[in-house]
């Protein structure tokens, strides 16, 4: 995979070599010509050729880059989430989950903020399509899971592991099994429309999942 | 939609009229063409003249009974979960889930259950070729969750009203929200490859869900 280099910052491409500067545009046109496409046509029917024409570069500028349109997309989706950590005031979208002390708190800020990503219309389409490809194509889904998934469930990971320090969850229980009590049901609503995607929803999740089902 | 009629059974089919039997015939023969053929190009790729062509009937009979090919692939998919419920010994795929007195035991068998039935290679690729179209196709997606998902959904809250009724779980949850915490980290597995299916893990979420991640 292309390494993942954020767009340079304006004072930076200003000293930056003009070619460097070029690079940077294509890259970008690139990516928002994948993500477009995805969107209008879906994933099967994207090509190299295809993308390189919308992003009015050549068809090698492409594959100097990246092997495959997968490779192509999971960058450009890796891409749109950090842009839009950027655009929700934080530098890193892979950064620390919030850790105010309290896990419950911290928990239903992190999902709320995910409602309101996934219900964000610029990127409802291009996660579909992509979501969509990766529930038959199990080679790109390992991808996807690697590049896009992974990375934000390890960070509720490390904030179970530190709730667990701090006596907020069991200390015998697996956190990467405990995780996904609050997690996938928010991720099977969006995936399968089984029910609405609200802040009420997600709170209520997190707080039966700490608390459990059963009588105390 | 067509009435979801069963097969007949062997001893009524003899004393039924042929035209009856071969309209049964017909029926699952385009079943069948229909599942198969999802599972080979997708469900974007199939059309009732394909489908029509490989079972072996005209497309008017097919326009006889189904207005849509999504009406025929879901008809198909109910009259494969029927199957999978003859075969596991049931009568009926929507009948209600065991009540042992129980309810941590008897969820784990209903889940162990699926897991078997995810695995099934027979099953597997007509029902993530469905399930990625619902993905992006809110329409098909809407038609999935009342004829397939919302039946079994469904048994799953009516057991949990009687555990309540039970004192096995806290009478003011939601249901319907409780649920999830055990069906959908299955669900997400199942469809973004996030972690193994065993029956290990569903019997550990559901233990986590009943018990809470929080100390007690």
């Amino acid at each position: 995979m292309a390494p993942k280099t954020p767009a340079p910052k304006t004072s930076a491409a200003k000293s930056a070599p003009d070619a460097k500067r070029r690079s940077e545009r294509s890259r970008r046109a690139i990516y928002e010509a994948a993500l477009s496409m995805v969107s209008e046509v879906g994933y099967g029917k994207v090509t190299i050729e295809g993308i390189a024409a919308r992003a009015g570069v050549g068809k090698q500028t492409i594959y100097r880059w990246w092997s495959s349109k997968a490779e192509v997309l999971l960058e450009a989706f890796v891409d749109l989430g950090q842009q839009a950590a950027e655009a929700a005031g934080g530098e890193d979208a892979f950064a620390a989950l919030p850790d105010t002390g309290d896990v419950a708190a911290d928990l239903k800020t992190v999902l709320r903020a995910t409602v309101d990503e996934l219900l964000d219309e610029k990127y409802d389409a291009p996660y579909r399509a992509l979501a969509a490809e990766g529930v038959v194509n199990r080679e790109l889904s390992e991808k996807f899971v690697q590049a896009l998934l992974e990375p934000g469930l390890r960070l509720y990971v490390a904030r179970i592991e530190k709730a667990q320090r701090d006596g907020q969850i069991r200390a015998d229980l697996d956190p990467r099994i405990a995780m996904e009590l609050f997690v996938s049901p928010l991720a099977q609503r969006w995936l399968q429309g089984t029910g609405p995607l609200t802040h009420a929803y997600t709170d209520t999740v997190v707080d039966y999942a700490l608390h459990g089902l059963a009588p105390r």
